[in-house]
């Protein structure tokens, strides 16, 4: 078997042995795996932070990677168990929108799904022989979906996991562009520095000199170049093309008092 | 040398660098270990804590995998360092109780120690030629029982690193038979989300068609067959066997309002 | 390229993809590597927790191994980025004293900053040809740092990542002999158990039959060979040859009420 780089995305936590019984899982199938962990702390259940880490992460690893990711509270229901194969990578997991940040660029959003354009495929997955003997109600990601992913890394055709779709389940948006000079947006996500992330990408202001971001009844400004120029909150762009309000040293959120989902107006300043 | 799995399962934690020098023992002993961590966020000392999570673990790995587990309170006194070779595994660590709930099935309790059975062996670490050259006080996990590992995962006969024992310590059992339709027992654990696990398993039940369960003058029914049915909390046999209480998207433990150690009885229901 | 260990230590905590997005740049490069996480939770910004971190954590890993550590709150300003090739090993990371403890004793303090000696080479990252094609303004660690571990690790010469330095930013000490019978210094560091872990090395007391800790208006002696033997707090020699306090079972720290920084006066006893 080939050497292949497996990540894992999940909200499974680090006290448990959950993690590492989905690695057992992998590796028992697949002994040449390079296992990657990206976070076990998404939020319990939080399909959105999950998808946002995801999309992060991806474009940092190379094509053939396999993602597994498992933000699963519909597990044991209808909701549908997938495995895509696009450009970009190899995802394995539920699909109720883990995935669909990551894919954002290559699909079409249409009624609250996305359709998978000619470079993507994916399938439902439907044949148990691919899975443990064994399949738990309540842990799909160490009975179904780590043993799909480590056939996939092992090269195993995508098509004989189960049967073909074309769309997988949207997340819903909230940052739209008012007019050429504002954009309401939210937090999209808070991170360890305390830096408040936004769900606006530098793409949206191109040209734009500097820009002013409504936030919790506050006016922060930018952009600054360096978080030791953020000496009060400032707007800088992020590692992954986001905005970002900053405060040097200390934690932007805890000073502006802000939390995830907070909505903002991002204007644009000459 | 083989390229082997090797787990680790401590009370550590993750800010310390504790982990990383116990990994650094084992790589420069034998870097082609395949290194997994189980978890470092067993409760300090916890024994009952860390047995449990590494019994649940041992069945979704291969069984050549050496299992290094330290939780060691007793480090520099004259608890026993142990190794054990048995058909699911190797085991490495201190003979405290740890081992027990992973060895339990194939062992007969006697006067709180497990006598080992046929299929496996144990030695008592006594020979200091295969220890790091400078053994610590307080960090044998380092330099004593991360060499043994490594060693054993290279091939090493387990009987080179000491001498045999036939017994090791058991963990206190709380579980009990009362009747044909009543089990006694406690919750063994509640995971990352709040699941409620108890040290009940679905064989002591088999052939019931429902069960009730009293906990903390509560009273819990199932068993349901998913997460999502637990719209108040519900009883359903969990990923490793064992009876568990859920409440969908939320903490069961929080919202009955019970910790680790709380008493229950089981009930069979018509 | 050659299978070669490399040890990540950063300030990223384990909620973000921030670690996941660096090993993507590191396996991108060299999917030979080993990568073994030392800690992500050193303090944010916290340079000094850090270089202890790194430097208990070195001794243990093999020679050839590359130290990649950012704790970096002056990421995108002038602070120089580094690399370093020593007989202890190979470190990639920010200049701002993290590698002071790690160098120490291979060095002369002069000026705040640490000479290298005539076994080590240092170079100032300049040479972009060997960065990410796009460097972010924050996250050099992803950017910077990693593509020249990689390349370290891959066998590429370190003359060939930038421009000679002779000398790295050290870090403020605070131990200090007073006589050949007391020294003074303060509370490196509290760990995951509470040991209450100071800046004064065995090598220091070398000789003393015991010792006397002034901490807090409270005096602690020692020294003792276990942990079971600390049923009140005591001291010992903990297993980087650190004096330590610890409680048997329990949290020194919390039962002396010191935290990190505070001042200590260590005694002789006869």
């Amino acid at each position: 078997m080939s050497k292949v780089i497996l990540t894992l995305t999940t909200d499974f936590g680090l006290h448990d042995s959950y993690v590492a019984e989905m690695k057992g899982s992998l590796l028992s199938i697949n002994p040449q795996l390079v296992l990657v962990d990206v976070t076990h702390l998404v939020p319990p259940h939080d399909v959105a932070a999950g998808a946002y880490l995801l999309a992060r992460t991806i474009p940092h690893f190379p094509n053939g990677t396999v993602h597994l990711a498992i933000v699963d509270p519909g597990v044991g229901t209808d909701r549908r168990p997938i495995a895509i194969e696009c450009p970009v990578g190899l995802f394995v997991g539920p699909d109720n929108g883990l995935f669909a940040l990551a894919m954002g660029e290559l699909a079409q959003p249409a009624d609250g799904k996305l359709l998978l354009g000619d470079q993507c495929q994916a399938v439902v997955l439907t044949k148990p022989a691919f899975w443990q003997p064994a399949v738990s109600l309540t842990f799909h990601g160490r009975d179904i979906f780590a043993p799909v992913a480590a056939g996939l890394a092992a090269g195993q055709d995508l098509s004989s996991f189960g049967d073909p779709t074309y769309s997988i389940l949207d997340l819903p948006q909230s940052d739209q562009v008012i007019d050429d000079r504002t954009i309401s947006g939210c937090v999209l996500w808070i991170d360890h520095f305390g830096n408040v992330i936004l769900n606006v990408h530098q793409r949206q202001i191109a040209g734009w000199k500097g820009c002013l971001v409504e936030i919790a009844g506050q006016a922060v400004t930018g952009l600054v170049s360096s978080y030791e120029e953020a000496t009060s909150p400032r707007v800088l762009v992020g590692s992954a093309g986001l905005l970002e309000i900053a405060l040097y040293r200390a934690s932007a959120a805890r000073d502006l008092q802000v939390s995830r989902g907070v909505q903002v107006i991002v204007r644009k300043m000459e």
